[in-house]
């Protein structure tokens, strides 16, 4: 590897040779076969009914209370949509999801970042803010969080529910990564700990693919009949060739042997990059995630982040700036998006991984 | 046939017949095999590159012209949520397609209808309409129009378009219906005529399947860049699969013969429905087209049109309600929705068709 490579660590995209591209094609052409009159129609409007009774199985609920659509973050607007009153909160954890974020902010809500310990959202600082108001929801990614990678422990996972039962608002549990699980045991969704005020989401585009789109939230069935007319009114029917190959890798249990192979592919990538950031990065606090798509790194405050971005790419380096992931851009010492990095090491190679990080901290 | 059949005439939906099964699932396993690290990954937001580009030769335009999404109605949704600021008017033509309407005034605007003749919206009306005020945009559906079936001349689409530039207003042709011709030569698009206002929008959902929900337009290329943006905050990245599945059965040069096959299906569909509604309701007003899904009528005024929806239902005739395509509800004379019925012919048999208007007559 020359310095004239460029390294990019910006997006959490799968790389291609995760894609199961073989079994999907022959998904595909199985499902249209099979069921022509429904995949190939307008309808099915929540979703797939197949997909639908494979996940209510999965995650224990009535197919009634799955809603299936193209890709998670159009159901998250369509969510919000639905939701945010203008003018209403929306709390997140800060740093979060970037497109997240600008999505409760189109539709209207004021986004409140509650800043990120290693172990999840701050409770005291949730705490602080819920008296002062109470949002139309809480919006968490709670295993392996997007950008920062933090889990949130099973103590504030409880707490959480506690909280939204005593002041009334909904908690919308986001979990692309909670799969790919690289060591340690999986805590419980929110869901399983107390359903009443959450709204699971997911979507199969870290486990299968981007490109097919088919995410998936999990809700009291009002809500999904809600959500579901939004969607009507907005695309018709969902896509729903794409379902039905999902399902129909579902139903050949192809999923995981193909989520196996993804954390054997993953493993190295992710030892690579904890093992670069605590020998190159030593002053900077980071989070080192036990799954998922990112490390991240918050720069210790002396560091020089000035530009950090802008100077990264004339070395090679493609960063994301850190302050997309700040819902409070402003709001004080934990806020400083500067000096926040966000570090995706599934699509590099681990000597990839290992010369972004040095080039990372040359410029520090 | 017996009585107690239900008959249809309600969504204009393609039969199942209708859909080339077994090409579309080659498609799609040839299209995936050949690009997976395109077609299943993040990106392309405009629409799959491919498609983009032989959409741009068919309409002789550059493919930065052209943005592909998940079905046509998205795209009217993010072009109605760029376009129409809180209070404005869109014009339509009245009646008109529901779920447009619908989308419109979700989007904030005041809809106005223009009252349709048989030869397409009414200039007059127009012309009093835009002394009052200039519109967002007026959505036409200028060839075999959903709900009527009306075409619209070629002397009005150039007065429209005069009208357009004049005023100042941008002018939707929607023609999913387009190139299911049964009679006669094609008129030329807006577009052909002019294209400075003019945003074209189609899919191919009618031509090939509606569950792959594969739409596109066509416009300027500032308005292409700014709704692909609006996209990609609203789902990340269009589907791809179905679009690739799309661009695949196009390079194969199937669509052409798929088309005539679907006009030898739809023929004697359109020549039964045509017959019946002459034969069997001389009195009504009949809007018969030279191709398309719809014949539709407006009864006499003196017609027994109350709860004529429900009333049909009781002897198994299944219409939908005519008011819902009428974006004036209280309009006056030629807006009276009651008397509006819909007659999509292309998802029944011609002797379904023959019974179906005979019931309809039964109940005048």
């Amino acid at each position: 590897m020359t310095t004239s490579d460029k390294i990019v660590l910006t997006r959490g995209v799968p790389p291609p040779e995760a894609f199961p591209t073989e079994e999907l094609g022959a998904c595909f052409d199985a499902a249209l076969r099979e069921n022509p009159a429904v995949v190939l129609q307008y309808g099915q409007q929540p979703g797939y009914a197949p997909l639908r009774e494979e996940l209510a199985g999965e995650y224990g609920v009535s197919p009634g209370e799955v809603l299936i659509g193209n890709g998670s973050l159009q159901l998250q607007d369509l969510v919000s949509s639905y939701l945010i009153r203008p003018g209403a909160a929306v709390f997140t954890e800060q740093p979060s999801y970037d497109r997240a974020i600008k999505t409760f902010r189109r539709r209207g809500a004021r986004t409140v970042g509650i800043p990120l310990e290693e172990d999840g959202i701050s409770i005291e600082r949730l705490e602080t803010a819920l008296e002062r108001e109470v949002p139309a929801f809480l919006y968490l990614v709670p295993d392996f969080q997007n950008p920062a990678g933090a889990t949130l422990s099973l103590e504030k996972r409880r707490r959480v529910l506690e909280l939204a039962g005593e002041y009334g608002f909904r908690v919308i549990e986001d979990i692309p990564y909670r799969k790919l699980r690289y060591e340690g045991e999986d805590l419980p969704l929110l869901r399983e700990i107390d359903p009443s005020n959450v709204i699971t989401m997911s979507s199969f585009s870290k486990l299968l693919s981007p490109g097919m789109r088919v995410g998936f939230m999990i809700s009291p069935e009002d809500l999904i009949k809600e959500v579901t007319a939004l969607g009507e009114d907005t695309y018709l029917s969902p896509v729903l060739p794409t379902q039905a190959a999902v399902a129909e890798y579902l139903r050949r249990g192809l999923l995981g042997p193909n989520v196996d192979r993804l954390k054997d592919l993953y493993t190295p990538r992710w030892k690579a990059m904890a093992g670069a950031v605590s020998r190159e990065l030593p002053g900077a606090q980071a989070f080192i995630p036990s799954g998922g798509f990112f490390v991240s790194v918050m720069l210790p405050e002396d560091a020089n982040a000035q530009d950090l971005v802008g100077r990264a790419k004339d070395i090679g380096l493609v960063l994301t700036p850190g302050a997309a992931f700040f819902a409070d851009p402003d709001e004080g010492e934990e806020a400083d998006g500067d000096r926040f990095v966000r570090l995706p090491f599934c699509a590099v190679t681990p000597d990839q991984i290992e010369e972004g990080v040095q080039r990372l901290a040359s410029l520090l």
